[in-house]
Order: C-alpha cells, then structure tokens, then sequence
C-alpha cells in the first residue's frame, strides 16, 4: 500500500511557499514562486497544482497524495475561503479550497498562517500529546492559535484566536486596525521597533544609527552588545507581553503556551522579561505550572508544516 | 424501559441545593440545607444521597437514577474534587465525586458553578444547537463558562473560564485575589456597589440612604427612579464590562454571550451600555455578529439545572 503525503501550501503576500510533507513530518519537497506575479488567485493555483501534480510523478511509486493544507492571512477554515486579506493583492473572497479541489481532486482545508502552525506544533512540534495549549507568532504582527481538548478553537465564524487585538490600553499606540492599544503595536516586531525608537527619542537617532535600518534584528543586535535602550525595549515588550499572556490563561488555562518568530528567537532577552511578567501577574491557581515555550518548529520549515498539518490533523 | 434522572447539586458557602431532572429538563424535586450545619463534607454527602435516594423511591417505577453532578465553588472537572475553595468552611482537597459515587453506586461529576450554570444553558436554555459561546454569571464576582467545538472548556488542570480575574487595569481596585484591576472588581455586585460609592463619594451618603443597604438591587431600583448616580454607576460597569467581552472575542469567537445573575436582571440599564461598549470595541471582522444575551436560565433553577446538566451532556 502506498504511504500519504500531504501537500503544504503558505500563501503570503509576497512569497507563496509550498511542499510535501510525509506522515513524520519530513518535507520532501519545497519550493516558492512570488505571491505578486500572479494577479488573479486562479492562476498562482494553477501554477501550485501543476508543481505539486509533477512532483508527486517522481513520488508515485511510494506515495500517494491525500490531501492540500493551506495557510493563508484571513484563510476561513469553515468556508475554505481567504476573505478580504489587507496583506494580499486579490481582493474580496477567494475560494481558495474549492479551486484546489477541482485541480487536484484530493481534499483542500484552509486556515489562517498562525492556526496552521499551530497545529504544526501540535502534530509534529513541542505540543504534541498536549490537550490545550496556545501558539503566539511574533512576526510583523502578532498572531496565534489556540487548542483547547484536543481541537483547534476556529470560533464560530472561523476568526477566533485574534490575540493581537485585544485591546491592553484604551488609549495606547494606533494599530492598523483602526483601534488603540492593541497587544501587537507592543508586542511584535514593529512594536519593539517602536517602543526603542520611543525609549531613544532623546537621542534619536544614536550615534551610526540610520532610522530605515532599526527593525528587530537592530534592536537584538544592540541588546546583545549592551545598549541600554534596546535593554530597555525587551524589557517593556515582555512586561506586557507576560501581562497578557497571563490574561489568556484565564480563558483556557494552557499547558503550554509556544512563542514563535523573530522576536521568540531572541532567547532569554523575550524570554525572561515574559515569563517574569506572566508569573507575577498570573491569578494564583495558575502560578508555577503553565509553561511558556519556545516554538519547536524550525523558522523556515514552520509555514509548510503547519499548512500540511491541516491535512495529517484530519486523517489521525 | 425506565427514564432516565440526572441528579444536579449545588454546593455554595450558605446554602446547598440539590434536585432530580429530567431529560427535558424539568426538575422533578428541589430540596435546600444549609451547608454550614455540617462541618465534615461526609456528613453533608451522607445526608444529600440519602434525600436522593428517599426521593428515587417514589420515582422508582418509572425513573432510574443516571449519575449526580454538582457545581461547587473550585470544583474541579478532572479530579472530581473541591480545591481549597475560599468560600467553604471545609479545607484543603475534598474528593466529592469519589464520595457521591461511593453511597450512590452512579457516576459523579463535578465542576464549579459557571461552568455547570453553561452547561444548563447548552442543553436546556438559550445556548441550545450552539457550538461556541460564553456563559458570563454577575453574581457577588463574576464567573464564566466557556464551550468551544461544543465542549466545555476545561483547560490542562480543571480551571479554565477565570474571565473575572482578567486585570484591566494594573493598578486598579484591589481584587479579593490578591491582585488588582481584576474585571470583576468593576463588574459584579460588588463591583458596581463600589463604583455607585464612588460616584456619589461628594455626596454621600445620600440623604435616606444608609450605607449598609447599598446593594446591587438599591441602585437598580435608583437607576429607574432616575437617581443620576446610579444610573452612571450602570454606564460605566457596563463600559468596562463591554470592553472585557470585545477582548473575549478575540479567543474563541462565540456565537453568542450570555448573561446571568443578579446584575444582568437589570435589563437594559446593564445591557445597554455594555453592547455599545462591546461593538465600539470589537476588532472589525466581529462586528454586529455576536449576540449578548440574557440567560433564559430561570435565577432559581440554574445551579440544579446546571449540575445535572454535566450528566445530561455526558449521556448525549
């Protein structure tokens, strides 16, 4: 009998990578084609198809393909559709499951990038045989998952897990959303940037600093060499981050709660400022038993495995 | 064949209630003794199995009796047992399950109060064929239940549903909890008492008010006499309580959030302002799609009708 494969498909506003990915969660297959040169979503599907469709001949002997996981910014997981992505070119609702569907004829399942890795966390990451646990992403923005009893939480209009909006001060920094103090203009990566620029604003820019240069890998890099102001930045990002974290627990009490993207490879710098926050603040039935983690997926491997995820999700 | 009876308990500091009900949801029996006449929470079982047992006898030719759940305060899911609850005169861990399972040879289950109350709510009231929704109880604190996927969601240890001990604001009112700024410092009873006193702190107390008398009902029934303290005192719990549930949405996106409890009998005077808060508040792709909702559980059934709700779900 031939082994499953799961095809693993991130579509991003830029890049869109995609790849097979075995029962083990070992990926025999990667690629990426720019998201941009494909104005119509139809077409990027019928490029996508047709590289899986050629690699699965060369797999064809051991392998058959049992199914498309997608992850995608507004990606529905009820609908299979993307619906109305701010990040992408393609506007409107995208039926995006369906279109794979009728190429590929194998099921097509579709979520959000964050949900998708986090069920690549649960599948074959630091989550597995976790009954609830919670999945934040650290990128741009901040995004997340959440598993509670086994299940990934999609809500009922599939757009639960929205961490980074939850509004931590009424009258905080505007965020993209149209609302104030929402928990990413603090805790991502354009959040930090934004915190140091703040905490340097006397001196600003230092000495050698170039302002279209400061991200968050500025930042760690100044940290590390012992700026006080990067420091200081962490320092803040993880106070709040550890605060609202140890809010989250109050709704579904975690085993675990994983930390990935940029500002989660920043080690103890993030690390500690959180969890010192989020035990200090955690109500005292929780204290000293929720963990909080780094992510075991690998950076680059992360958006095709959680795609793909979907799919081993369905058949286990 | 015989039907079939749930028997629901519920444990609370002053009174215990227990009662049989049946699949529909009626409660055949509903008997209440005084918690604090019993010292050892063995002698309160004995004394509950025994008035249930007595009760089947007359039942017996058509009825069986299934299991027995209970609500009680720190009641835990997994363990079956009360944890150090704060409110009881019994100490440490009681394991209530094991000891209704004992004398009445059916199976036990446990949770707290909120939780058994959303449960109620999911089988026999407003939350009936919903497969998300939040179950928010303003009683003396604020308690919650929340179902995600259709279950009850108990988190890793038992605790989950703690939305009242979300802190909004860090340095805010001093919570029984330790902590401060907890969200049902504003928004409870208690919560709302404080607040009137504060408002009316210039002039108060009012004249023909006695202080001792200033409770949650006082300033209902000063709001409708248009008393402009009270009213505020309304506005304003509602404001905080309407921020609270928007932020809510951003973890489980429900179908719809109900209220209960004392508080949320005060009709619009509550409701009101907390869903004008609550929409002004929601992230966009929430918006005018999430209902707040009073509980149709009736105020005086709700705990037997919750805890035996846990069997009756159980069953299903």
């Amino acid at each position: 009998m031939k082994q499953k494969l799961a095809a693993g498909i991130d579509i991003g506003g830029t890049n869109t990578t995609f790849g097979l990915v075995n029962a083990a969660g070992k990926i025999l297959l990667k690629e990426t084609i720019f998201t941009e040169h494909f104005p119509l979503p139809e077409d990027l599907v019928a490029e996508v198809a047709t590289h899986i469709e050629n690699a699965m001949l060369q797999f064809s002997n051991e392998y058959e393909l049992s199914g498309v996981g997608i992850g995608a910014p507004n990606g529905n997981y009820f609908n299979g559709s993307i619906v109305f992505a701010p990040n992408l070119k393609w506007k409107g609702i995208i039926p995006l499951t369906a279109m794979f569907e009728s190429k590929l004829n194998v099921k097509a399942l579709l979520t959000n990038d964050a949900n998708a890795a986090a069920i690549g966390e649960m599948m074959f990451g630091g989550a597995k045989g976790m009954k609830d646990f919670m999945f934040i992403t650290l990128g741009t923005g901040l995004g997340s998952g959440i598993v509670a009893n086994k299940e990934m939480i999609y809500g009922h209009d599939g757009f639960a897990g929205e961490i980074g909006h939850v509004i931590m001060f009424p009258e905080g920094r505007q965020c993209g959303c149209g609302r104030k103090g929402c928990l990413e203009t603090y805790c991502s990566a354009t959040g930090i940037v934004t915190t140091y620029k703040q905490l340097s604003a006397t001196s600003y820019p230092e000495p050698g600093e170039d302002e279209q240069l400061i991200n968050s890998k500025f930042i760690y890099e100044k940290a590390l060499e012992g700026n006080k102001h990067a420091l200081e930045a962490f320092a803040y990002t993880g106070d709040i981050l550890g605060l609202a974290l140890a809010n989250s627990v109050a709704y579904t009490s975690p085993e675990a709660i994983f930390l990935f993207g940029g500002l989660a490879l920043a080690g103890n710098l993030i690390f500690k400022p959180t969890i010192d926050s989020f035990e200090h603040n955690l109500l005292n039935i929780y204290k000293n038993k929720i963990k909080i983690l780094p992510s075991l997926l690998k950076e680059n491997d992360a958006a095709i495995l959680g795609a793909a995820s979907l799919i081993w999700k369905e058949i286990n």
